[in-house]
């Protein structure tokens, strides 16, 4: 492990892929480190995730094929049922007992599957932070992924500051305030949650929301981010012209609000998979602000990309023990690692005690 | 080394090339991890082998130029005849009395180019395995070579395990009776030698047969392999229409006789050289016929070449100590695997005694 | 550190960039394994060096922009001035007193940036050895960089024993003539000053002087390398037709007088920056002439450049301790590698005392 990675966290939930990606094909993907193998059953589609090596030479089953529910391994034609179990090998009756592969559980839920890597006995469905806009028909949503070759902490980093916006993606979603205000943060360390919060009360209005909202003039613009550590992140945003604020009853009829949501899951060590979505309730038939939402995010989210892969690639050959200088804008990043540190403790623990 | 790394086998013989890759022009190989340069004299043709680096700054010879039977170091002019001496350097008379490069042992013997990288003083031809149909007018062939970066010992379980020619090759030479029907195992361990054989009473006959023999129904299919280690396999197969067998007196006048010939010559750590070449002793004069068969055997290489470098890439990212799970169609490879352990214990042993 | 790799001489100046690369674009190179960012301020046209890392989390500060003459950061905006000092950042009035980087010496003399990368009590302009032709109005030179995945070791070699003309660059600069003739080597340990000489009293005229001069007989061709270790390399060449030599005055108004300069800068390990400048006394206002020079010895530089590109992947490639064998025209390149090497030793030590 070089100075730069991150430790995984393993008894977490991760978003493995979007619903709508898990389906009839064998998709591959490596989370945690792991290699996994998705697909869905042929009658009620239930998602299944096995671990993605043939038990016989380590083939990848994901380069295989689907006959009905199960695998059959592209080389030599072991084939595994939806728990993992070997059901038939080639040139004999007897299947080894031994031949299984792991099975991980699996939630589909607010259009996300999410996967637990770790301890199978510790995995809890009530513990997976929601995302319900991602499912709502309120909303609309416009979504993608993005593998980075970059560890997972520093998209964390890059998601918790957003003083970014402005040098980062100016001229798209950064304007001058988003670098000059202050934010506020809170930590709850117990829950693993950092909220970090950032309201400007006149603003210009970027691109991306002057084009999707239709408001010419300065704005109102609230940024409150959640951080379920270590894979979901949502960043509430609120625009309006600049004096319209929420009604007393806490309605805000006159505001445009965007859920712009992430999920941050470790591949391999040193890589990440950007899983983004931005979701508006505002406009939410316009397929042509639909159409915008969708290639401009996109845009927005290849330039942290790049500015990843860049940064991964430089600190690549940074000596060891290389210096970093934090400021106020870092509080929730640097939160962010103390609770990523902890869970990623945490989870080695059991693993530990069971060799 | 890796895990998946299975050691070289040095005082064993080689197939460096096809004899006709051979010629004037200067041809670099890495047997063994040893880069060697190839050509033949100018006047009998005789084939040559260097050591391919120059002595004075270890430039590679094969980016040289030859001057009648000597090769002119392509940086510097250091110029070397075909027993490796270096007999001219630039600026001075006088030539080092050390300045030689090795020159290794060759057999020219059906029309393949024989190679011998451990010490000289063991190497006797006598022990070359032969391959007389490559060189026998009564048979025709087609040839190939293609690099795999993966492990040879992946190449050579591949090639003692042909069940997967149903699941890798499906719709090109497998079908599913291949898979089905049970193999046996002979192993001759001191003379270095596996026979594994599968013989098909009533099968399908797939595009490979059935497009270059012309039959259309069933067929009686033979598969028997001998697997001379390190490097020689020879896949003798014997097809008929079903119930057709060979005469009480051995000849076997009414049946299509096929051998698939592979040579196995580990290149550098985790990379190895794929000779095959395809013999037929029927339709030896049909152009159509050797042209499928080129093009079509080509392309099932490719199948294995593109599996094999997935697998390697694969197990690159293995936890080291990974499993495997063997079965009886793997009794061939596991034999072959033992016999190379002890093939390289046994070359390793005098180059650690003259050092 | 691999058994190629040339250890690098700190407390020493070294050519940057060309005085012209330098402007309002920041330009980033990795210098003795430091990576520096490079412009002009915007008034007087200072050229500034500074560390190319923001304090904040690393990102390079060559992917910034310039706002006057300060850099910010392209990640989060930090801001910098021209002494590397820290000015702005985000989200707050106060700066933290620790947030600079470093500013290195800059000294721009004979068309070209000096850089020091060592400890800055020590750098002395004085010690800069001159290239004044480079600058020189009755000389017109043509220039290139290409960068060199070998050792700067290797760059050393090659220029210091030109024999290789003859095999590298046959047919371009080389001739039979190069190669065969003897060198005289003067070395000055001291000063770290290596001299090779080798006069040709009747050789062939390469192509490369063929056309530049008109001559189109046999020529004397002298060739005098003066190395200023590390980094200044000059060739003096005189081309006149066979038996016309300097007057007794010291004059020498029939010749053609060509100074190849080198400039061999090490970037990270392994790779290095190969400047180079052709500059003529002869036809300077000849665009055609200019042209043809350019594009020729961008050619030969090439072959260079490829080649060694070569032999470093070759010896990336050899067991460690490999052999060389060394000959009379290795006498200069031997001495460089001893003056680096003690270079080195003495550039190391000022900073082992200082940590």
């Amino acid at each position: 492990m070089t100075s730069t990675s991150t430790p995984f966290a393993r008894n977490q939930w991760y978003v493995a892929a979007y619903a709508h990606e898990i389906g009839r094909e064998l998709l591959g993907r490596t989370i945690l480190g792991e290699p996994v193998v998705l697909y869905r059953t042929e009658d009620d589609h239930t998602p299944v995730a096995l671990a993605d090596r043939c038990v016989h030479r380590r083939f990848p089953l994901s380069e295989s094929r689907l006959d009905g529910d199960r695998i059959v391994c592209g080389y030599h034609g072991f084939t595994y049922d939806t728990t993992g179990t070997c059901v038939s090998v080639p040139g004999q009756k007897r299947v080894p007992r031994t031949a299984r592969v792991a099975s991980y559980p699996l939630v589909e839920q607010d259009a996300l599957i999410w996967i637990w890597i770790g301890d199978p006995a510790l995995a809890d469905p009530q513990t997976i932070p929601r995302a319900r806009h991602l499912a709502d028909p309120a909303w609309t949503t416009v979504t993608g992924m993005e593998p980075i070759d970059g560890d997972y902490g520093l998209l964390v980093d890059n998601l918790m500051d957003l003083s970014h916006e402005t040098y980062l993606h100016g001229g798209c979603i950064g304007t001058p305030e988003v670098a000059e205000t202050p934010i506020t943060t809170e930590v709850d360390e117990d829950a693993g949650i950092v909220r970090v919060s950032r309201h400007m009360d006149d603003a210009a209005c970027p691109p991306f929301y002057a084009r999707s909202t239709g408001i010419d003039g300065r704005i109102t613009r609230w940024q409150d981010i959640e951080y379920f550590a270590p894979c979901l992140y949502l960043l509430h945003s609120r625009i309006a012209p600049v004096g319209v604020l929420p009604e007393a009853d806490g309605t805000d009829p006159n505001a445009f609000h965007t859920e712009i949501t992430y999920a941050i899951t470790p591949s391999s060590e040193g890589k990440v998979y950007d899983f983004w979505a931005v979701s508006r309730d505002f406009a939410t038939d316009d397929a042509e602000v639909t159409a915008f939402l969708r290639d401009f995010n996109h845009e927005v989210v290849m330039q942290d990309v790049n500015a990843l892969n860049l940064l991964q690639r430089t600190l690549d050959t940074e000596p060891d023990g290389y210096q970093e200088l934090s400021i106020n804008i870092d509080t929730g990043a640097l939160a962010a690692r103390r609770i990523l540190a902890r869970l990623a403790e945490e989870g080695a623990k059991p693993v530990e005690a069971v060799r």
